[in-house]
């Protein structure tokens, strides 16, 4: 029998009359010939809610934060359980701890070490279906400890990653993942299929539809993984693959915007080894992400080293830079914080060199100015002035063709 | 070293405000010298959400509507422990199946087997303290199952008994109980102490300061249980005795008042075994509790039956009477739904025959007609037009001098 993993978020189960709506789904799968395993976030505001209690209690504990927070998905786990059984469905809620997840012991951000599978399947086999709280699992002493934000979809990964599941269903508000942001590309198109790296690509570059762990998950255990819609019945969403060979793998599969950049340059960098990693490592500790690093070749035996972050943490990684800079030697720190990043993403890139060319003539017929490059294998990001980034975003669409169902996407 | 529990309700931990200053409670019982284990309710007003919650998802499965139920105390829980630790005491939070609460099956009503209380003596030897979620437990099956309404002031007084603590304290928004209802006797008195049977006596009358199931657990296992406000720092309270020898004991303790009682009489039943039981079985298989029965005695083979039920159920007990009533012969069955119902309650009763005589005489002489009598060996009660509830309790109360610190109470 096929066996699904289908996974509803906060939206999805946002009140007592979606849950009854995601559990005609899990029925219309049932009926169709499947058996589910459903996995749940809480109700939408709720971990929010929960936070903010804990935060005013007046504590930090991270173990009794995860206690409370964890509640959450426990009252729309029994929702969704009571929901199912309404509708003659057999259904029972499972904890983390109760499902087999067992996790390290990093509260509030754990990772899942391992899935016992035994009582999810005793389940299957007796004929129930299981819903299991998503975001959670047991550490090894007992207690409940949280996986951190958008966990949910992890959960559903490992679960199907332990269960062998034949697909990972992950409901979402959106009807998959598209060729570019579609207000601001209007003729963006829904991808069918899109491979794991690029997937992996689109997470890290702003495509909010999955959680880079969790697609990182899906790779590593080779979960097929379909993101659709939990507003639409007819939804097919985009399944990401992990076909090694594809003759027919177009160059580039999707255009990813991020606003909001801010760029920061060390100018004057003595050009000696351990000085990237004393700047970088300044900011790390200050608990700032770091995105784009470049650092350009030195002619002088000194250097300017950049790199951007999100606007928000612009300050802190400006301060922590200009007390490493200064501590190396540099001569100089100045900063953007106006910036935007698009980038293009596709297989296809591998083989084809022409694709950076191609990116940086489309931009410059349109008079932007590029402040910033960096490449992978598979993706090319450009920082550009914020205020060019519906510009660049439709001419780079367009340059190579997205919007047209026979060409670009797959 | 002393060892207390300390029990908060749902509107001692109604918000983080609230949460805060009860953990300042338990801080200030550590620096006197005593451990505590703490037990909370859900925040006020949480649990009615949480199943109207399970009630909109379309369910009504006891063990799914348990989980989520019991994430109420969970939280709170979890807040609690944060507060405790944010004011320098170190405390961690234990659902009911951590602190080692066995229960029975009957989900949404279960009633505690066994407490293992290895698991909170590990943690206070390991100087921490315990909060422990109340009204929930583990069945033997492994799922949470909760006690019932009321039930957290039952788990705190089994997690008296299974440690044998020195006292078990539960917060409430009264300050004790009083010998009526201050409302209606304007100098009612609070009581420092009262026997187990007395408060079990008042419990079942309305005076709704403990759940009856909580005295009768406290009763069965000895548990020294007081009774304060979580408003006042300086309440004493009440505290439950169970002292078989008081020479002082006094003759009445309190008057207890019920409004909105009903009463139903079958009249010119067959006196003949069965009958009773054949109308009593009706109205109980429709789900209504049946408070007072009185039977006169007969002088013509035919006898009066009559008993008082709550007002909410008068209509269908009624239904159910006259059915029964007929099939048995009876000749009528009249009701009055206008009633209410004033009991004394003392220990001291079980050996002054004379108190039954001073009730009817003071309420003769207010000429408040006694509709239906009913006796214990240390409670009188009496039911009245509920018009006369007021003259009837303040009279008694005056009559037998409770008002007065040095005679009465005690």
């Amino acid at each position: 029998m096929t066996l699904l993993i289908q996974k509803f978020g906060g939206t999805s189960v946002g009140s007592p009359e979606r849950v009854r709506a995601m559990a005609e789904k899990v029925r219309a799968s049932r009926r169709s010939g499947a058996e589910s395993v459903v996995v749940v976030s809480a109700m939408g505001g709720e971990t929010d809610r929960l936070a903010e209690l804990c935060r005013e209690s007046g504590g930090d504990d991270p173990r009794e934060t995860d206690a409370v927070l964890a509640s959450g998905e426990q009252i729309s786990a029994g929702m969704m359980a009571l929901a199912l059984q309404a509708l003659g469905v057999a259904a029972r809620s499972f904890n983390g701890a109760a499902a087999g997840i067992e996790t390290d012991g990093a509260h509030g951000r754990a990772r899942i070490a391992r899935v016992d599978s035994a009582p999810l399947r005793a389940a299957l086999d007796a004929g129930i279906t299981p819903v299991v709280t998503g975001f959670q699992g047991r550490d090894r002493e007992g207690g409940i400890a949280t996986l951190g934000r958008g966990g949910s979809d992890t959960t559903a990964v490992a679960l199907a990653a332990a269960l062998r599941a034949d697909e990972c269903r992950i409901y979402t508000d959106v009807d998959g993942v598209f060729t570019a942001d579609p207000r601001i590309c209007e003729n963006a198109r829904r991808l069918d299929e899109i491979t794991f790296e690029e997937m992996l690509e689109l997470s890290s570059l702003g495509a909010k539809v999955l959680q880079i762990r969790a697609v990182e998950c899906a790779g590593n255990n080779r979960v097929p993984l379909r993101v659709l819609s939990s507003l639409d019945d007819n939804s097919r969403g985009t399944l990401i693959t992990y076909e090694e060979e594809n003759m027919e793998k177009p160059v580039v599969t999707g255009v990813a915007c991020n606003r909001a950049e801010a760029k920061i340059t060390v100018v004057g960098v003595p050009d000696r080894p351990g000085v990237a990693h004393a700047i970088l490592a300044a900011v790390a500790e200050s608990g700032v992400n770091v995105d784009m690093i470049v650092q350009n070749v030195s002619s002088d035996e000194r250097t300017d080293f950049s790199f951007t972050v999100s606007r928000d943490d612009f300050s802190r990684a400006m301060a922590c830079a200009q007390k490493a800079g200064a501590a190396v030697g540099a001569r100089d720190c100045r900063g953007d914080s106006g910036l935007a990043k698009v980038s293009v993403v596709g297989v296809g890139m591998k083989s084809h060199a022409g694709v950076a060319c191609e990116m940086f003539r489309v931009l410059s017929e349109e008079r932007i100015n590029i402040q910033m490059i960096s490449t992978s294998e598979i993706k090319i990001s450009v920082a550009i002035d914020e205020k060019y980034l519906e510009v660049a975003a439709r001419a780079l669409h367009d340059a190579f063709r997205l919007g047209e169902p026979d060409s670009g996407g797959k």
